[in-house]
């Protein structure tokens, strides 16, 4: 055991150690290095590095019994804890812990589908749960209701959930954090606790109502280290009858804001699902001259690309729509859609997608439309199947190299005002970042917004291929975004003490209230120490200040 | 000044006063009888008796910095305050505190809208801003978005929210707490802090993106006491371009399960609003046979109560829904959910009700349809339009005596699974519940379903016209709702330790957890002690067990 946690000797780590073991099984403690290599993230930047993030040991709990009594071995030996529940949260820190050292509490075997109601429209799962097994037991049951999953979705609805990700469908369902509908804690003093009606004994609308009586404390546990989540209750979608896609394309740069107030009137009244932005331009690339446009320090050039757009004949901006619910609904929202562009946005024009009666037949769901173009990588999810669509992103990225070294992967995606304007100062701000860094350009005046929160935007952007430079660039993007405005929603671990920095109104008040309350809840600090930036007072000199390396 | 604080002399509480004038400006401190008869509950079941709530005194600030200053103040003399926003808060306590004692902190003042944008859909108000201000601020300014209004609607968007009120429209929107993004608030330590993105400086998305970096403790703050809410986001539905309705009649008891899958369905896929459900059998009141079939101990039973159906030719059931979109959409909704009606439940038949292009006419408006029933009192907020209708509830039920006192009022509304076995045994159990007391029957069997919540029912039921059987009967049935899972979602200050001992899961983990947050955030328990049932220590000997008056 290379790695032990701070403060804490090998011979006191051993008996923690031998406890865990007592707890839960000799088998399901892990301290071997070849085991633990298990938990490193692959993608770190700091892989390698003395700075990387490592295990001094991983358990893996099979009750809420054995996680409270883990909970209390790890109060008396004082060694921090990291749960995680299927680990596979790569391009954020995958199963590495905020504070090297710590015992990583693996929830995989806790994998239970609870319950799944597809009149009332509810799951309650564990947190070893993946979308791929939830969607499972669904089919093979002939269940009338829809999952979101995650893309890739080899992943946990729980730990998805908890680090906020995002999926495709209804506007309601895509924000996880949002489809949750109460969930169980063990607290750092090894209680267990149900938030919303599961605190009352006897109800049975623990997933339908999620305040219950009195405050809500449901949200310290996203993002946040003040419990280890051992169930959660998730609203689902019912079934559609129909699925009905369709593209919309507009001819000039500045109909951008127009389609995007259109769109959101389309969303906020739930009339379709998550949207795909994209720039015809892009076919342009290959021009140099365009390529500079679309990289042009201080944004793009409004009359320079509509040339380009009338010269080519290409539309500005196109959006995919997705619509779900009765045939006749979908034909009415996608006429309706169409009937508000060609009235307010002067030359758009309009591609039928597909329409499709739901549950689709396995070679519908296996050979889509050929109107669907390759690598779209969000259509199944869209239509509530999980995949691995997303993977190949990660996957070429990321190339072991030779040495053994991998490159690093690391998420940022900051949170932009869902509005034309918003859109083209994000292009403005992060492609004279990228020029500021001496990054390659990514063609910043063609970027589009990500559709996946439910009444905001973000954005996306390749990193380079060297974690020296991934590590500076994140260093820089996260800091010039907050000075624009635009917040980070998720970030590895590695760089959460960064972003929580950026959210400083009333000199730091949300993190010293979180501290307040985090040194109340667990006086020791063995719950996930560091995590969504919030330290406790013992391990509060592990907090780093990275404004000093920006 | 009749009452004082606890544990505070006069002299101490004098000084107090002076601090707060001096803060606030003398005429916006209110401590003579006249003033602070304004503050009690006039519907408060201990009205005029000495367990009924007083103020102390109350102090109306105008902005943000004087809530500051009247907190450090509050922390230095040991003052409990309890915030109102607009204080019409009447069936759940009005502006009366759970200390009786504590000073009312009045926001009326700080009335501001600072922001309603109808391209992304939100408002950003202070607490003072009431239903019908922010309908004016939208009418005058011809904006594009509803607001979904209690009902009665001269209360406050955010006292509303943060006592978790419920609207009329869709599902999203009239879970108000649901609605609610991005909040500020003082801190206990006179701290100001926003959640969200309002925590990132320069953000322009804090009523975009709720949840923020990190954990987002937006949660303690309704039915809660952690701080006093100086500002609250809400996400708005933009305005629909028309508006339908249908009524649905089915003919067999039995019909109703069916029905609600149905209703489920409809709701859960966002395409109907709040559904309004009744029972025809209603008209058979007069017969005595009937009242006895509809008050039967045990619940209705299915044959006797379908015989009645059969042979008055009246439907068992009946529901109104609600559509809001495109005028094509609507309509294709309706036509979906009858021809599932007809489909499913045999001898189910319909009436067309309104449909109406957006926004309507002044004469629309004062002039409903003639198909509306005199006494619907949802329906002007389904269709976003604030009014006073419910008020005739409070009212008639609360004639001021002779003798000057009043009857009181108090919500009791459980919360219920929503299935025709839910509802049915909720039918069963609170009729035996009132027969149990000795109380005037209800016609139980004939009882429906409230659909406020997004995925929940409640149920409403007549008080009696007599303060001390209000109290019995409100803590009986409130035991008996949590002993048969039903939880209480709501409740005035007095009754609030009583619900709270309910949602008592693993040896009251929840409480004890806000106990344990609540003494670090708020050392002197100055804010709302006891409200949600969270005492901090300070205060702690106040909280009562009612399980032993029971």
């Amino acid at each position: 055991m290379a790695v032990l946690p701070p403060n804490v000797s090998a011979e006191t780590f051993e008996s923690a150690v031998r406890e865990f073991a007592a707890a839960v099984g000799e088998e399901w403690v892990f301290t071997s290095d070849a085991d633990l290599e298990l938990y490193r993230d692959p993608y770190s930047v700091m892989r390698g590095t003395e700075l990387e993030s490592l295990a001094s040991a991983a358990v893996a709990p099979a009750s809420v019994e054995e996680v409270q009594q883990i909970v209390r071995i790890a109060n008396r030996y004082r060694t921090p804890l990291f749960p995680i529940s299927t680990g596979k949260n790569y391009a954020y820190g995958g199963a590495s812990a905020n504070l090297s050292g710590s015992v990583i509490v693996d929830l995989k075997r806790m994998n239970r589908i609870l319950r799944v109601d597809d009149e009332r429209n509810f799951a309650l799962v564990e947190p070893g749960v993946t979308y791929f097994d939830l969607y499972r037991y669904i089919q093979q049951r002939g269940l009338k209701v829809w999952i979101d999953p995650a893309d890739v979705a080899w992943g946990g609805l729980v730990g998805n959930a908890l680090d906020r990700g995002m999926g495709y469908t209804l506007p309601f369902f895509r924000d996880h954090a949002n489809a949750a509908c109460g969930v169980e804690v063990v607290l750092a003093n090894g209680d267990v606790m149900r938030t919303g009606m599961g605190a009352l004994p006897a109800a049975d609308t623990w997933q339908d109502y999620k305040h219950g009586f009195g405050p809500d404390p449901s949200g310290l546990f996203p993002q946040g280290n003040f419990g280890i989540v051992t169930k959660m209750g998730f609203r689902l979608m019912p079934q559609p009858e129909h699925y009905r896609t369709g593209l919309i394309r507009v001819p000039r740069r500045g109909d951008l804001s127009e389609t995007i107030k259109i769109v959101n009137y389309l969303s906020d009244s739930h009339m379709i699902g998550e949207v795909f932005y994209e720039s015809p331009l892009r076919a342009l690339l290959s021009d140099v001259g365009f390529r500079d446009a679309a990289n042009r320090r201080g944004g793009g050039n409004e009359a320079e690309l509509d040339r380009y757009a009338a010269d080519s004949g290409l539309a500005a901006w196109q959006v995919e729509l997705q619509f779900y619910g009765p045939r006749a609904t979908c034909l009415a929202n996608w006429e309706y859609a169409k009937e508000r562009f060609a009235r307010e946005i002067s030359g758009s024009s309009f591609v039928e997608g597909e329409s499709v009666d739901l549950p689709m037949t396995e070679e519908q769901l296996h050979n889509p439309n050929p109107w669907f173009r390759s690598g779209l990588w969000h259509r199944e999810a869209g239509q509530g199947v999980p995949s691995m669509s997303a993977w190949s992103l990660v996957n070429t990225r990321s190339p072991q190299s030779p040495d053994g070294r991998t490159i690093a992967h690391a998420g940022f995606f900051p949170i932009i005002p869902r509005s034309g304007e918003g859109v083209f100062r994000a292009q403005q701000v992060f492609g004279d970042a990228f020029a500021d860094l001496g990054l390659p350009p990514f063609n910043a005046a063609l970027s589009t917004p990500l559709v996946w929160a439910m009444f905001a935007y973000q954005m996306s952007f390749p990193m380079p291929n060297d974690n020296a430079q991934v590590h500076r660039a994140l260093l820089h993007l996260v800091r010039v975004a907050a000075d624009n405005g635009f917040g980070d929603y998720r970030v590895p671990p590695f760089y959460q003490d960064h972003v929580t920095a950026t959210y400083s109104f009333g000199s730091d008040a949300l993190r010293r209230f979180h501290e307040t309350l985090k040194d109340a809840a667990d006086p020791n600090g063995i719950l996930a120490p560091g995590r969504g930036g919030i330290w406790p007072s013992a391990y509060r000199q592990y907090r780093y200040d990275w404004e000093q390396d920006v």
